[in-house]
């Protein structure tokens, strides 16, 4: 206890200089918002949180077997931390099912490529052959002329580059996204990709692919990606000039309508408890690991913030509202889903931030609210400051799940995250518990419960969101 | 040619010290060996060769589809390469298939396990059933009570540890390599071990088994190697204290004989030419990776070595033959064969070295020679200096394929390599060409031609085999 309070005393002197939170937030919060923050960053429950989903759990992918049990787990987890209310919101999508993907080079150099098949892709009944067509990239591909892929593979071939804010995923996931209609546009069979992924790691990138809608949507083929050694091989081959020709035997596709569930834990503000701070993570993961970094550390370093305010002598004055999301990977499902079913109650959504990009540290404080506001933004960012936390008044975006609410007027914070090696082992069964830094979790969960609790102090909160910049 | 005329004077410069060098060498030969470690340091045809048999055979285990491929690829390499003769000879052995591999936890917490069926074992025909059993190492299980583990899947969750020798291979393996006997000693149906690796890839690293032979050796039962992530997996959830059941499907096993070849090429000895200086690699890999580091690179070292000495304008005094062994991987095959079918030409091999172990940079020069002529390696380890090679005058072995051949009194040299991320990849489907550093690579047939080509110019060779450390 003494070292408590020569900490605190420490802190007192640590945030004399920090005129802008004290005309925000008044000195008990403070030292609150301190106290919450060093304790967190001394050590967390985090990753025993994500260690208990990883293993008790595993893989969850929306609407398999294990769906039902993660949402047990949740409910149980958030009691289990103390949470006042804990409930669930029920969340429907398509239900997709992986089965066989194998794919074989038959000629000129007969070995086997390692794919996996792409979320929401349908399969191939039964095995289908073709000489691959390479495209350094989707532009590439969509320049090819109408019909000039009758009954091949179109293979594209672009990398990502890695980043500090994962920057290099979105030019590069288009190739994911779209090149299958693009594709099947030309007359492809089937499309590989190289893996969206900054690793070499022989492990095959999954993620979700959409199709074109419409009465002149080109059929839906199959499309796989390649592990990034994968691609270098069938590169390689093509390159040397002969037709290479694969087979494809790719089971999967939609198989009918799944209901999970958003699960929620709160703890009930004392002064206007109808208020609520939203932070969360989404509960379901791919299938291939165990949604260690994507997202159980989500759902851990947000529901351990969470139960760190509930553990206050005194409640937050609004309420901390922790969401583990239902089925973010196929399309945002959870997200839409709370957005809809909260759309009368945006108003009282003070603040909302998502952590879902792994487990690396966090460097930046952003923000999507008012422009009054922004100073009390900037007052919490100097509490975040001995985190290695700086407060930057240009950028950001909300969170994958809170992107609907945010887009009906929720204010939104964004804590990000140092992602360098996020893309190594995003969407892969490399995503395991051996690749998290548990300190790097406590300094997360330090960030979090200051950001959520100085926001359910404020008097009035955060007006609504300012416009997120297109991504 | 003038900056060729310049770097030779250079070195003139250079190896004026080089007192053991002048006194076992001529001039000439020093000259010759520079202009070889020179070259080849500054670009080889190597990595070429590496991309070629891991593009155009890939995996290549011993007794598959791919082995005649394999080995139509080396002569038709060292043809290309221009090497004087090119011939095989015939090695044979059991033929191990493997086929599913599948692990999966029944209860309490229902996820699959990431396996790979070990080398040589046999299968469980069909699907067996069992509660996890865990020892910390392969001493810890063989010191439970016979039947003790009768019904039961024994566990081996020990760790090998990382190090620029692979020092920790040895301790390690022998849980792989004995563990399924000791295991099925004490009634287990199924052995399961942590990967003998350093990585935390979610990539299981296969490799052979030995069963107990002899009248009272306990029954075959199947052995898979866990990835080190579900090794943790696993371990997490036995901690737990909940009887962990799982069900483990392994088809696999020895269906036959297979007979594949060494393929041999050699540059023709000028005064000599029946003795020989022996190099080499294994041609066959595991099913799993492409086979890049273990062991196209060695391969590839030992061929472009020889390749260079082949164009010299004046052959060297004694024949180079390069080897590429057949079946390493399950039991030293074609190491065995090749001593077998050589063993009344013992005396005509001058030196051998092996290149097994990956691609990383030589460090050390080590030898097993009589005593009276370290004093040549020794000066053979001076020209090698500029490479960042020392000489060892303790330690060291021959590479496995020729351990066999040193065992009959063959002298051996060691290029000891940097393995300290060889253990990440080994027998892993990780095994890709993208690991390879095309300069080290060059760096390492520097040090094979060098050593080559000054072993075959020596006046009296380097005596008989000293006695191998053992291991």
């Amino acid at each position: 206890m003494a070292t408590r309070v020569l900490a605190l005393a420490a802190l007192l002197i640590a945030s004399q200089p920090a005129f802008a939170s004290e005309a925000a937030f008044t000195p008990d919060d403070l030292h609150t918002a301190a106290y919450l923050r060093d304790l967190a960053n001394g050590g967390s429950a985090a990753y025993d949180i994500v260690e208990s989903l990883t293993t008790e759990v595993g893989p969850r992918m929306a609407g398999s077997d294990a769906d039902p049990r993660a949402v047990a787990w949740a409910q149980a987890k958030f009691r289990e931390l103390g949470f006042d209310r804990v409930w669930t919101e029920p969340v429907s999508f398509p239900l997709w099912r992986r089965g066989a993907e194998q794919a074989q080079v038959l000629s000129p150099y007969p070995q086997p490529l390692h794919i996996t098949t792409l979320g929401l892709s349908v399969g191939s009944n039964g095995p289908l052959e073709g000489e691959v067509v390479a495209f350094a990239d989707l532009a590439a591909l969509s320049a090819a002329p109408a019909g000039s892929l009758d009954g091949k593979i179109a293979f594209i071939a672009n990398r990502m580059t890695r980043s500090r804010d994962g920057k290099g995923y979105g030019p590069a996931v288009a190739a994911r996204s779209r090149g299958a209609s693009e594709a099947s546009g030309k007359g492809a069979l089937a499309l590989l990709i190289r893996s969206i992924g900054t690793d070499h790691a022989r492990m095959p990138h999954t993620g979700a692919l959409q199709y074109a809608e419409g009465n002149d949507a080109p059929p839906r083929i199959p499309a796989a990606a390649l592990s990034n050694p994968d691609a270098d091989l069938l590169a390689n081959m093509v390159r040397r000039g002969q037709p290479v020709r694969l087979r494809l035997n790719i089971d999967a596709g939609v198989v009918g309508e799944a209901t999970s569930y958003n699960v929620i834990g709160e703890i009930t503000g004392s002064e206007q408890p109808e208020q609520v701070v939203l932070i969360g993570g989404h509960l379901d993961s791919w299938d291939l690991g165990t949604g260690a970094i994507d997202d159980a550390s989500g759902v851990a370093i947000t529901m351990a913030a969470g139960a760190m305010i509930g553990d206050l002598k005194t409640p937050p004055k609004r309420s901390i509202r922790v969401i583990a999301f239902a089925n973010e990977e196929q399309g945002l499902f959870g997200g839409k889903a709370y957005a809809e079913q909260h759309k009368t109650q945006i108003s009282q959504h003070i603040l909302g931030a998502e952590s879902d990009f792994g487990a690396g540290r966090i460097y930046a404080l952003r923000a999507g609210t008012s422009d009054a506001t922004r100073p009390t933004i900037a007052a919490i960012g100097e509490v975040l400051e001995p985190l290695g936390i700086t407060y930057e008044s240009e950028g950001g975006g909300p969170g994958p799940d809170i992107i609907a609410v945010a887009g009906r007027g929720m204010a939104w914070a964004q804590l990000a995250q140092d992602g360098g090696d996020y893309f190594d082992h995003h969407h892969t069964a490399n995503d395991t518990l051996d690749k998290i830094d548990p300190r790097a979790l406590d300094q997360q969960v330090a960030a979090y419960a200051v950001l959520a609790y100085l926001a359910a102090q404020t008097d009035g909160g955060f007006g609504s969101a300012a416009k997120p910049e297109a991504p």
